[in-house]
């Protein structure tokens, strides 16, 4: 822990499926967003984090958690966490620290286990069970199809009351307004359909998601005043529905899209292909998928940018940027048709690779201030980082993430060799059956060096890939047996991995420490205890 | 699952640090056991069995969940197991079997959790959660030091209870009467010395926890008449206080005693050596205390057969030895001597081999009545197997053992080609610190293939040993250039275990298969839910 003062605030900043390389920080040629950049100026800018489970639920759970997917065991999406993982308002709430979430989460509440323990889900005790530990001040996961699986959570939520008292009507104004735009005849054209992801969204654009979640972060710090807390802003964009409200929709246009990555020769691994059958991969293959929704997908990240504008400005007048540690970030990725696959559920860069910056206000940080840090990151490091920037004590026997405070400290230690990230298909019916696998036999782990992602399979051959001489993952050299001695020492990573997590979660070193001192054999005991193996 | 009707009952033996070569079935010379040869004789005798965690705690953990040490969490004693493991009591409750403990279960009530889930430790509500979901029927844990910190459970007792009115006085009668002698003048001699090993304890036969364990037990079955039910009969014997009431103390001499297993040339292992120097090593390495513990050991042993005798003449005579399924075992076993060490902390066949009798009374089973099985199964395969017997559904999402009932009946399956076993030495404090471990790098793992026993170390060089040419593990072949494959071979093994722990408890493989057909992509749905990457 450093020994330096202990912020007093943390701003947890997570949008939804944004890749790393869509900010002109990390590098895009046309996406201007000059926020995000000044806030990378003034912290440190992490070239190589990663997600721990590229789609939304596991990547949020162990953000949450501060553990792997293996760990906290939510593998896929509405799966729900064991009660007992312990995640961020469970840390920071016992020390006086307003723990609070405005935006998307993506929490299931684990049924099952409240009914075994006889709580009510609806209970004011299991509402931060339902809501991994979050005081839910604006809970928006902004997603609410039209399906009676979804209409209660709609009605409840906290946006469609919002839009209805600015007078946007209908059964679902989160569908209609926010994610749909209008037809020539006045018809409702959905955001689902990514044909439509060049039109305006019907909605004002103050009356946004992006514009109403940054409103309510504002109305929570200005709440708090001088009280510590730890806010998760968590903005549900730039994931779909693709439609941006008016004028994000126009901002960009087909000359400012990035050129795709898509292998001459893509790689023959049995997973890949059928994962290239999926909707979203046939769709998003095609280049007019592509050039319609690209523009949208910046125009939606641009917004943000422009909010977190007037966010920092409002820390910054309010006395908060400098007693605030501040993280951005991302939960994963999107192909967007790079590797002729849509979505984020397959371990390469631009679903894997996630933006990250941190900035901690303290003096002890300018030393890397403004800085690019090429280590190997986790998103698993966020809680750790934060309890040490608090000044609260780690919980070794649980976290598995690593603080990152030393590393913004210039404070030279040994660092991680690899990151890890896992995915287990078991949930899509169409790749599991169209590969032949069990149940329990879909996983893939991503074990990634500083120069070399493996990508281990269930049932399948590894993938490789030289990330120095080959960033763009375009050969796979998983069968080469060139290669055969990097695959041993990464699948020797991932053994060591496995070893290496935590699982004795119900009792700390401390204790353990104090047992020690208790039961030490052949000393006089001033109890006389249990006295094994005693002549 | 068997085709076959299902089983009523399920009785669950299980002593407490019982060798299995303590047995006249598994080959004592001096030692009749006539009534659990009997069951084996109408059942199956495993002749390699394998604890998964070697102490107490661990081992018992492993048997009520059905998963692996890594899984449930138990690392060592008196550690609480996570609420969320699902015991015994919560797979065959729900479907009207009165799941009952008489006896030992080393159950350590959850705190933290159920303060952190606001459940009063000491409602009704928590009575199963504290006791690893068994309704305590009779709860003997059978160790009762004279210290504050036992003396609320000692008082609330039932065994304390029983003897105060049989008569026995004295503020703790458990020590005073049924685990101590008496001196020439009258003084408590206690059983925790091993120096008193060979004297009768003062209490009268027939009031010893063994015969009140077995009082209790045919109570418990008497009063379930023909409702049916899962006992877990758990003697606290033959595990210390080495000392017997009269005429068990006695029944046995020097002249009984095995040649104890002393390795010429023992292994410079540093884990090993080590625990050489523990008390009860150091005292167990003498003759003279493995002379005297010895045969009290073994009469304790006796008694428990004598009082099994009783237990199934009962069944016999009450038409339960039909409708039953009955499984003998032990938790682990006890050095005794045996590799210079005392006690059970070291995976070697001494202690991490226990014995394991079923005994299946359905026709189904009669081909393999009074045979010998040689394949390795586990602790954690008793669950599966009372499920599959009882005819309810199997939980593959978490259970981590396999039921015996196909070997029972003689359907070839393909079997485990290895066993596991765990121990964390990061609690013995000086173990821990002479070997100069972190306190997260003190665990040893045992896998057992058919022919070789590896065993792995956070730290340190691995073990080897040729049970087939060296069944009595004298020699190490760990750091043997010849061996070099077999080691490989087995830490591959280690690995492919550590990638099938089950980690995706909280959801099942039926609801996830459920799923899958709701959200199949690309095809009509009958409900326009969740629409990813439509064009």
């Amino acid at each position: 822990m450093s020994q330096t003062q202990p912020v007093r605030n943390v701003l947890y900043i997570m949008c939804d499926q944004l890749r790393r390389d869509y900010l002109s920080c990390y590098g895009h040629a046309h996406l201007q967003t000059p926020n995000i950049d000044r806030l990378a100026a003034a912290g440190v800018r992490f070239s190589r984090a990663y997600t721990q489970g590229t789609i939304c639920g596991p990547s949020r759970m162990s953000a949450y958690t501060g553990r792997y997917v293996s760990s906290h065991q939510v593998a896929w999406n509405a799966v729900p966490l064991p009660l007992e993982e312990l995640t961020i308002g469970d840390y920071l709430r016992p020390h006086g620290i307003r723990t609070a979430l405005v935006g998307k989460t993506h929490a299931t509440p684990n049924l099952d286990a409240l009914q075994r323990l006889n709580i009510d889900p609806d209970s004011t005790q299991a509402q931060p069970l339902n809501e991994v530990g979050f005081e839910a001040y604006v809970r928006h996961d902004g997603l609410y199809p039209d399906s009676p699986l979804f209409d209660d959570k709609r009605e409840s939520a906290p946006y469609t009351h919002y839009l209805r008292e600015q007078g946007y009507t209908g059964t679902n104004p989160w569908h209609e307004w926010a994610n749909a735009a209008e037809g020539e005849n006045g018809e409702v054209l959905s955001g689902w359909h990514m044909r439509n992801a060049g039109l305006p969204a019907r909605v004002a654009e103050e009356h946004s998601e992006t514009v109403y979640t940054t409103d309510r972060a504002i109305d929570f710090i200005r709440e708090q005043a001088g009280q510590p807390w730890c806010l998760h802003l968590s903005y549900i964009k730039p994931h779909w529905p693709y439609i941006a409200p008016a004028p994000y929709h126009a901002l960009y246009g087909v000359e400012h899209i990035q050129a795709p990555i898509q292998p001459g020769q893509a790689s023959d691994h049995p997973v890949y292909q059928a994962f290239r059958q999926h909707q979203e991969s046939l769709n998003f293959a095609r280049d007019e998928v592509r050039l319609t929704v690209i523009p949208t997908y910046m125009g939606l990240i641009k917004q943000i940018d422009d909010q977190l504008g007037r966010l920092f400005d409002f820390l910054q007048s309010n006395d908060r940027w400098d007693d605030t540690l501040i993280v951005f970030t991302s939960d994963h990725g999107d192909f967007l048709g790079d590797h002729f696959l849509g979505e984020k559920e397959f371990l390469l860069e631009p679903a894997v690779g996630i933006p990250l910056i941190v900035r901690d206000p303290r003096p002890s940080a300018d030393i890397s201030r403004g800085t690019v840090d090429e280590r190997l990151v986790e998103t698993i490091d966020a809680l750790p980082t934060f309890l040490d920037a608090l000044g609260l004590p780690a919980a070794e026997h649980r976290l598995e993430g690593r603080s990152l405070i030393p590393l913004l400290h210039s404070e030279h230690s040994a660092w991680r060799r690899y990151a890890i990230a896992e995915y287990d298909y078991a949930f899509q019916a169409p790749a599991r059956e169209r590969l032949g696998q069990p149940i329990d036999r879909c996983r893939m782990t991503m074990v990634c060096s500083e120069r070399w992602k493996y990508l281990a399979y269930d049932g399948f051959r590894p993938q490789l890939f030289d990330l120095e001489n080959d960033p763009q993952e375009l050969h796979d050299l998983g069968a080469d047996p060139a290669y055969a001695q990097v695959r041993e020492t990464h699948l020797g990573y991932l053994f060591e991995w496995l070893r290496g997590l935590k699982r004795r979660t119900t009792i700390s070193h401390t204790e353990i420490n104090v047992r020690g001192q208790r039961f030490r054999y052949g000393e006089p005991q001033a109890e006389k205890i249990v006295q094994i193996g005693v002549w």
